[in-house]
């Protein structure tokens, strides 16, 4: 017989903090506290194993359940002197979810079980407080109606339809016939009769009574906790947060305290840090004569715990410590004692009920971004912990809060909600609107915050971008084009904000019945993908001291190298300012957007449509001087670091222009019709443009344009040399499937390679030849790609749309409804998918390393500043990850955490 | 010391047949020959080992390769009583490549070595002929300066400008000087005077004068034999042959002998078995007082051997036998002793001096695909071959001729070539141009056979494309659309005929200069991929009994099953007469075209604009009884054969229509504005719609797509099956890339069972369930793919397109250039990629066998035909291939082959 109980209390824990697998945290957590002395109100945990079973047997309790819960009860009832369901001296239960990781308010909990006519009479004559008692009968109705009656049973209804909302209604209806403004206000007779409405409401909207039986009761609970499992809010918490399914929930049943029972009693929420800026202090809410429920609803507002807890908001009210100084002292103790006894801040939820203390429950508290650092550090210095554990205690995610200024949280909670959109660029931003990148400009020029507001954006706007203060756009996924651009800049940005109706011609745009203007104010929460009307405060990322030194200790212990994606000089700076070890995807074609010249995208476009190889290479050699200059002012700055340079790669049609101005500009230059411009663009268009004549393709049939890339890198390299300056460039091919084609663009590089040596006089120059992995074949070729690359770096993102045959362009049709119905776990150009794409992967690196033991690898997708995805690539044995500069401390902390734990 | 050089010739032979790989094909049956007693020329052969150094050493000759020749050279002098270079008797000498499988006319020759100022006398007092010594002279001196001096020294001219072509116009200006006709006119004073003149433009245009020493000639003829196997013309050849670039040519030095010495002298070929009927006669042609350049180059139309060669263009002429009866007697025991001794049928080079004959070579015959299988079927009977050899005597590609009608290859040589494109529909068609699908029907309706013209063709020409007896498309690649219609008709096809200029509103077309308007005959060899002008005669495929009776044997040694890909009835009907064992592709969408009826397409182009889930189910239960109906009517043919449905796959923009007319009426039939059409039309555009909203992930977003057609195909199965009628569906998941894709479409597919089952009252519906395996990530998930499928089926064009990121409609910009510059070794569309695509069907193969040994595993791309691919197919442990019905025979072939040859 399996045991599918635990108990837990004075005296009687069976179970300790080890075992939060089997017990969920809480109830790992609960055993663990009585075991070292502290005041918790007994009771028995349903162990995650007892709901895995109840699941794979059709939502049935194992046969031995009943016996063992049984038996459980018992020990409870001993210990508290009291018995469930008794006529004198009646024992409530509480029943309450706890999952092998946190999933605040994910879950369901129903409190006062064991309530019912045949007990009601002895709890009265037991607390002398009928109001009490009605109170919390009415409560449990309420929840046990909500709860088990309605969500457990799996009637579906709309948020603002359920029981819970219909029970509320009768509330204040009764309340505003009455003249009453509070519950307070509500007399025993007013809640007696309340009950009994609130029952015959349930009857009638449910179909069934609320059960007059304390078993029934606590049946009902256990149950309504386990299929809380599988509701909608958890299922979709744990597809963001990546958690299984499989885990299942621990159920904690556990005698009732209260602090609503006068005024000495109160409930309460405390950290043993201050969970907002990490400083080392005791810090917390409670609210006297209250229950836990109250404390988190918001009706009222709570009291600070100490003098530590004071704001201006709370500073009038009385503290616990002025309240119950005894209590508080106790309170106080046990924190410490907490804290030292699991070595992280803690977040405890205590209860006193007539001057008597219970901790209810005790888990790692919550944090922001800049307390993690500070706590992690403070703990380390205090030597609580050891620096492995420093380095683990903060999410690689979190340190994204040290890097943007953010949207004031307060702000936020009374601000009009306008939309919802993807967020695709962190931080907060606020500006007025415009529809248009050259508005955004203007407008900006003038010393006006704008957010450009567009369909989807293009790499036309680039400029008008880069002056905004955020990019707001209603179609296009977390890898569109703003997207990428903005988080390689770090700037806020909400992609897909389906939403918004556009009309960038009328300067306006619709939500709804709301028009906006050009000129009206938006806020942007580019890390929730929240748009706000009006003009909210921001706050600037909290300066933290010790940042920097975590960052160090994160290095120590850290293999995988970083690089950044950098695109520009000021990419460049901002990367090595961030601890970027090298650039590991240098674009050439962005040189050729947004740099206030128009020359080198004039000349790529007339080198694109022109048609002989002489006219060709004369105006390649014209682009040349461009090339070699932008290169080598990226080689500058990063000085004896690596730049992976990657020769051009999108499909040449997506440089031409779609507007008749600059086409009859280019008939001009090239001695053509704008009918024949016309027609040479429409020859390049492809049905499938991602996968046509592109990259390494375009190097093939036209060698001149490799050779004159691969010219102006050496040379830039070679003139640096020249003038004692370090530099080491990578030439990186793009989108090759096939060794030949390296062969070929080899034999290029070599050639330009002596003809340079010789021009310059120079015995070598160093530089590295390789190429981009993105293409499925090169995986299962890799060995013999190597034999001509001295180093290989993954293209995650065009690899992930080859491999699953996913144009990121277009699943926005199906993508939803993939991650919806579970299809798959994530969008995968968000996190890596690692069953599929990551075997290719796993199959290029053992095959690449194979052939060429000294191979370099690395990965330059989006995926290289996703923290799971870098645990991965350290695990596939990779040299480095390339990411935006903004990531570049996330991957840092990501890396040095995979090797803490590999 | 490396064995460079092996001797051959009466009582000297050092190889055998045995040993082609190191004598190449020429040498080894020379040696062989001589061995078995025949009157081979003594000579020698230099190895294809010493080629292959002679490549590796920088094109120059192994140290010990002079003194082996020396030796040889002793050897072949003392076995004819001359001696090389001597002035009272000279001996000449041939050079001649051998590979180790024959490469006709693609390497080069040199004959008559070993004439020069000093062996000429002698020469002339040995044979008493000096116009013959002057004649061979000047023979020496063309072939010598082309090949030797120009070719093999690596001076690259055009055809037209090289230095045979400038001798020749001395000789036909000298010869119209003088008023000759005839070379036989020519004096011997003319050609002493002609050889000088030769010499002095041999040394004036090529920088150098011809050698007049005959070891410099002989070591000069090695050396460009050598060269010539990696010569344009034998690269190319062995591209298209398959055949590696290392294996390196003999080089075959052989005494000469002279057919061209009066009139007890001749020369001729011969076939131990007609060539082009596989008849079991003696047949050959020959020449009186000629060398064997005159019977190949056709300036004398060749006498018959015999009576069985007599046709009606030679039926006058003297044969051999009646000529020469003594030595037709000899020939006619040598050629049954040669092919008793080779077991198949052989060609022989003869040639008879001053009454002595000689065989110059023997070889393997080409033979017609009709006689290959008449050859194969009476070695059969004549017990001598056994039936595996006989099964291995027919190339699969042979049997093409067998099934279709081709232009009349005498017709083709006078006949004017317009342009050329690829072979994308086999045989010949003939008829009048018309460039429209309409004008196409109308045309045809009126009796006419026509030729149907496009840019390209798409979904919508395809009724016209079936009236039309060949189609011609200027645009497009062996997978084109048209090409893959064609072919799946076997009807004649040529695509991507790039020198057309199509104007189909003024309804004419353009080539260079020439404009053929619309009635204008033209000819297609679309085995070729030839256009001819005019109005060609054909040759019906001829009637071959033995046919059915080899492909019987043929099916005994086969164990990779063979079905086809049916989009119709007629299909179904066709494939099975070719032997089809059932459709391993039925694709739904063909359903919706060119069925003489509007109505389902109409149906579903509604289904594709409609919003609601509502509207789109209405029609959907309208458009149930066309599927069910199309799919019970193929059902009924294949009886109990398997019929494989796949589920729609094309993205839906491909359905909607693009002209006014329609729109409108769909705009009426929704009850809504054409604008709105328009709009909904251009929602469903994508950037790069192969990757797109298709496949399953149409049947993930609107299940009830999927779950329409499953019933559909459930209930014609169980309508047959009531009627006591076989039936075997199998339904197949297209475009699947994750086992929960599947998974989902399979609770569907098992609901749908099971209504039905209870519905038409039957036990079981004998169905199975599958995927079709596609996308690369499916190849690494087939073990969990393989939990939800009772089969798979591997679609090669999209795992081609995916796998090496090559759109097919795209890589037009850059494949030739690929195949040109040997970056792969074939269009991988046509021939499966077996390093890389291969590999990711060996991974999709065993890991779908790991976790279901009973998967039942298919092929059903373009690969499913193409015999290279068969091969690795079975290897690759498949079950069954699928290929369009008029590649059947070929595939079941090559199937035998597979398994023969493992």
């Amino acid at each position: 017989m399996k045991k599918y109980i635990y108990t837990f209390g004075e005296g009687m824990s069976e179970g300790n903090a080890e075992m939060r697998d089997l017990l969920g945290g809480k109830g790992a957590n609960l055993a663990e506290m009585s075991r070292i002395g502290l005041p918790v109100p007994p009771g028995f945990t349903v162990t995650t194993e007892c709901c895995v079973d109840y699941f794979d047997n059709r939502m049935s309790f194992p046969p031995s359940l009943k016996e063992q819960t049984l038996a459980a009860l018992i020990k409870v009832e001993k210990s508290t002197g009291m018995a469930y369901g008794d006529k004198q001296n009646p024992l409530l239960l509480s029943c309450r979810s706890g999952a092998r990781q946190s999933m605040p308010g994910m879950m369901d909990t129903v409190l006062n079980l064991g309530l019912c006519s045949s007990t009601i009479p002895g709890l009265i004559a037991k607390t002398r407080n009928e109001r009490f008692v009605y109170d919390a009968y009415r409560r449990l109705i309420t929840m046990y109606a909500d709860v088990v009656m309605e969500k457990a049973a799996g009637i579906e209804t709309q948020e603002e339809k359920g029981i819970r909302v219909e029970l509320e209604l009768l509330l204040s209806a009764y309340k505003s016939r009455h003249g009453y403004t509070e519950d307070t206000e509500l007399t025993v007779e007013d809640l007696k009769y309340l009950c009994e409405q609130y029952k015959q409401k349930v009857h009638s909207e449910l179909g069934e009574p609320f059960p007059d039986d304390a078993m029934v009761q606590l049946w009902g609970g256990i149950n309504a906790v386990f299929k809380s499992w599988n509701g909608k809010r958890a299922v979709s918490y744990r597809r963001i947060e990546g958690l299984p399914d499989d885990w299942g929930t621990a159920t904690n049943v556990q005698a009732m305290v209260f602090g609503n029972m006068g005024n000495t009693s109160g409930t309460g929420v405390a950290f043993t840090r201050n969970p907002a800026t990490g400083e080392n202090v005791f810090y917390g809410e409670w609210l006297m004569d209250a229950q836990g429920e109250d404390v988190v609803a918001g009706g009222r507002t709570p009291n600070p715990i100490n003098e530590s807890s004071k704001s201006e908001h709370n500073v009038d009210k009385e503290s616990l410590e002025e309240a119950m100084p005894e209590i508080y002292k106790a309170l106080d103790q046990m924190q410490a004692k907490l804290e030292k006894h699991f070595r992280d801040m803690q977040d405890i939820e205590f209860t006193v009920q007539e001057g008597k203390l219970y901790i209810l429950q005790t888990r790692v508290g919550k944090r922001t971004g800049t307390a993690a650092v500070t706590m992690a550090m403070d703990m380390l210095a205090e030597k609580l912990i050891d620096e492995k554990t420093a380095v683990l205690r903060v999410k690689p995610e979190q340190l994204e809060e040290l890097l943007h200024p953010i949207l004031d949280p307060a702000a936020k909670e009374t601000a009009t909600l306008l939309a919802e959109g993807l967020p695709a660029g962190p931080g907060g931003a606020v500006g007025q609107m415009v529809f248009s990148a050259s508005a955004a400009v203007e407008w900006a020029q003038r010393g006006k915050s704008v957010i450009l507001v567009r369909e989807e954006t293009n790499p036309e706007d680039v400029e008008g971008m880069r002056a905004a203060e955020g990019i707001l756009t209603a179609c296009g996924g977390m890898t569109s084009h703003a997207a990428l651009v903005a988080r390689g800049w770090g700037k806020c940005c909400i992609v897909g904000a389906e939403k918004l109706h556009i009309d960038a011609m009328a300067r306006k745009m619709t939500i709804g019945k709301r028009v906006l203007k050009e000129g009206a104010w938006v806020s942007l929460d580019g890390t929730r993908g929240n748009v706000y009307n009006g003009h909210l405060p921001t706050v600037s990322p909290s300066e933290n001291e010790q940042f920097e030194i975590f960052m160090q200790r994160v290095d120590k212990h850290r293999k995988l190298g970083v690089r950044t994606n950098a695109e520009t000089a000021d990419d460049a700076r901002t990367a090595r300012a961030f601890g970027a070890e090298g650039i590991g995807l240098f674009r050439t074609e962005h040189m050729f957007y947004g740099k206030g010249c128009d020359e080198p995208l004039f000349l790529l476009r007339r080198m694109i449509l022109s048609q002989t190889r002489n006219e060709r290479q004369q105006i390649l050699n014209k682009l040349f001087r461009f090339v070699k200059s932008d290169v080598k002012s990226t080689l500058v700055i990063m000085d004896d670091l690596p730049v992976t340079i990657r020769l051009l790669d999108p499909p040449l049609h997506e440089f031409v222009p779609h507007d008749l101005v600059k086409q009859k500009e280019l008939a001009v230059s090239l001695g053509v019709t704008v009918r024949e411009i016309k027609k040479r663009i429409n020859q390049l268009k492809e049905s499938n443009p991602m996968m046509g004549h592109r990259g390494v393709r375009l190097g093939i049939t036209y060698p001149e344009i490799t050779e004159m890339q691969i010219r102006a890198i050496l040379e830039a390299a070679a003139e640096l040399t020249k003038q004692r300056k370090r530099c080491r460039p990578e030439i990186m091919i793009p989108v090759s499937s096939d060794p030949n084609e390296l062969k070929f663009q080899r034999q290029i590089y070599d050639r330009v390679c002596e003809e340079i040596r010789t021009k310059f006089r120079i015995k070598a120059i160093d530089c590295l030849f390789g190429t981009m992995i993105e293409i499925p074949r090169a995986c299962l070729l890799a060995d013999r790609m190597a034999k001509y690359a001295d180093f290989i770096s993954f293209g995650t993102n065009d690899l992930t749309q080859l491999g699953f045959g996913f144009s990121r362009d277009d699943m926005g049709g199906f993508i939803d409804k993939y991650l919806k119905l579970h299809i798959l776990p994530h969008d995968p150009f968000q996190v890596l998918d690692q069953d599929g794409i990551g075997a290719l992967i796993r199959i290029g690196v053992e095959k690449g390393r194979q052939a060429n033991p000294s191979l370099k690898i690395g990965i330059c997708g989006e995926h290289g500043g996703d923290p799971a995805s870098i645990r991965f690539f350290a695990e596939a044995g990779m040299n480095y990850v390339s990411c935006s500069p903004y990531r570049i401390p996330i991957a840092r902390l990501a890396a040095a955490q995979a090797a803490l734990n590999s």
